[in-house]
């Protein structure tokens, strides 16, 4: 298979990261016989540094063109404590999702059994915790309306969701549940908000389509307790953009470090792949990076294309390197390797 | 000291542990000869049953003319699911929130070390945790604008919040902080949100009232990663109204039961003390309710009229409970007390 893909690693640590994810992948283009051809562009501070925009146009470009892209990931302290920043490394990052039309962004956390020990949790309350989360990721108090008046003491934020933006996500996380464990749980705050309420209805409706698929409930404050107290209980958990947020960061303590957790951002058209952490700026050019996160991103894009085979490859020399405990600091904290050093090894057993 | 307390017991499992919650203060009126007086009121589902109303103009009234609010709980399954029901219980809780100008809902999360082992977190992670929360409780998505479009198929919420709305809570914690151990965490999602913006703003300009306290920021989604990472980095935490619901109950898995943990709900002129459990319908009538979230609501009660010697004495008992494993099933499953037998206990004890 030929695939082009952009490569937007980002701040922080983001291009490090990112680094042992092509990596990953050119290996498996060599193994399999695939071309896989990169083309990397700016996004995030770095881009605000040097062109003035979050997300240049020819990044934009770049994305639309090509059949996926790879993501490290956005953020610089230096805007995070100044409310009154023209541009924001994250707007490039919310301007990419919209304008590339990702609606879904589904976040696996699974604990996995040779690292049921680093989590806080204790291990009979992790073990076999195996969620899907599907979270809205174009709509909602993102990307409602912001105001501030002009003496800068009142500002809002609006929440909207319409029926389609609802319908569409929905369907994924069904036919997502029908392929797991046919459960799937809304998460909203139905008890407070019209949004949610509309979540709920649409939801209901869409159910009867998935028969097969059991449907509940949560409110958002529950299912924050419950993600802790009984993760286990959960297969496809359905929620909103905010919400989703929270959640899906909530439960990547689960397995015991946030350096695992990989996502995908789908759409009708496009798909990007990024690990969920962030740019983690104190650990920037240390090598003391998780790449694990970023190495599971691109197998997320292989799966994305049913190279299901080429996936667990990745997948399995991911699992040996935890077995060996081949890891960054986050998880061996008595002989580390650094951040290219494990992408060495997932590299090699490849 | 002479007290006209309004009880409000609600719904579910509410009226069986605010009846604990009044045994102890009757304890303490008569240890301390104090003269309470107690005036039941309704509120919620069985408010709406009875009156059609979920905050009747009687009970709204009693509450503004007498010293402090007793709430137990609202809430009841059959208005969950139906997303056009035109009365809700929540609305009453909602409303009285608003009406009485309860801006501070005030939760203390505590590990006790005679608990420690009934968390799902290591032992650890949560020893010598001690927090409180201050979220506002009259503002933001709760309260602003909600929209439903004529055909039902899009839906919104405005999150608004003012300058003085956010000042006056802002205040309260940094005092709180300054009896504490002088840190305060604001919780927001200002790289996204107008609304997180002002109040990072707000926030940082009062900070300069209080040079004693430190003051950080902390983005929702890696607050919610936090709190169960390493949740005694936290002194004071200050936030907007949805996040403290979120964070709040999440923070509750930390001591080992949500039976546990009570709080305050105060403004310029009234207070509300109130267990931060639900009306946890299945347990309804059969014995096995946590009394002590109650409980040590009242014991914030006597706190807030600066009753220390008398709030001591509750949560003395209360330990005592602990320490003894007096307690109801969620905390002892071998050989638990009734509802009613641990507020006896606790009763007798003081
Ligand atoms: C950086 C930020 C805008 C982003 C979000 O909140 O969506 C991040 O936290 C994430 O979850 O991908
Ligand atoms: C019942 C509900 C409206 C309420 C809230 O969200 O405020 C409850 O969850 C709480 O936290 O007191």
């Amino acid at each position: 298979m030929k695939l082009e893909i952009a490569v937007l690693s980002g701040d922080g640590i983001g291009p490090e990261v990112t680094a042992q994810a092509v990596k990953a992948l050119e290996a498996i283009a060599h193994s399999f016989d695939h071309t896989f051809t990169f083309k990397d562009a700016l996004v995030g501070a770095i881009a605000i540094d040097k062109t003035g925009n979050p997300l240049p146009e020819e990044t934009l470009q770049l994305c639309a063109d090509t059949d996926a892209v790879l993501f490290g990931a956005i953020g610089d302290p230096k805007y995070d404590n100044d409310p009154s920043a023209p541009v924001r490394p994250e707007q490039g990052l919310l301007r990419l999702r919209k304008e590339l039309g990702l609606y879904a962004n589904i976040r696996p956390v699974k604990a996995y059994d040779t690292l049921l020990e680093k989590s806080p949790l204790k291990r009979n309350i992790i073990e076999g915790t195996d969620i899907s989360i599907y979270r809205e990721l174009t709509g909602g108090i993102y990307f409602g309306k912001k105001q501030l008046n002009e003496a800068g003491t009142v500002a809002s934020d609006l929440c909207e969701y319409s029926k389609e933006e609802i319908e569409r996500i929905t369907r994924l996380a069904f036919k997502a549940a029908q392929k797991r464990r046919n459960k799937l749980t809304l998460v909203d705050k139905a008890n407070v908000l019209e949004s949610s309420r509309l979540w709920r209805k649409v939801v209901t409706e869409i159910s009867k389509e998935y028969p097969d698929v059991d449907l509940d409930f949560l409110f958002v404050d529950n299912a924050a307790m419950q993600m802790i107290l009984n993760p286990s209980q959960f297969d496809v958990i359905l929620t909103e953009n905010m919400f989703g947020d929270i959640i899906s960061d909530e439960a990547s303590v689960i397995g015991g470090s946030i350096g695992l957790l990989a996502s995908a951002s789908v759409g009708d058209t496009c798909c990007m792949f990024e690990p969920i952490h962030g740019s983690y700026p104190q650990a920037t050019g240390k090598g003391i990076a998780n790449p694990i996160a970023a190495i599971l991103s691109a197998a997320m894009l292989l799966e994305h294309f049913d190279l299901l085979e080429e996936s667990q490859a990745i997948k399995n020399a991911v699992e040996k390197a935890l077995e060996l405990n081949l890891t960054t600091p986050d998880l061996n904290s008595i002989n580390p390797l650094t951040t290219e050093k494990v992408g060495d090894f997932i590299y090699d057993y490849i």
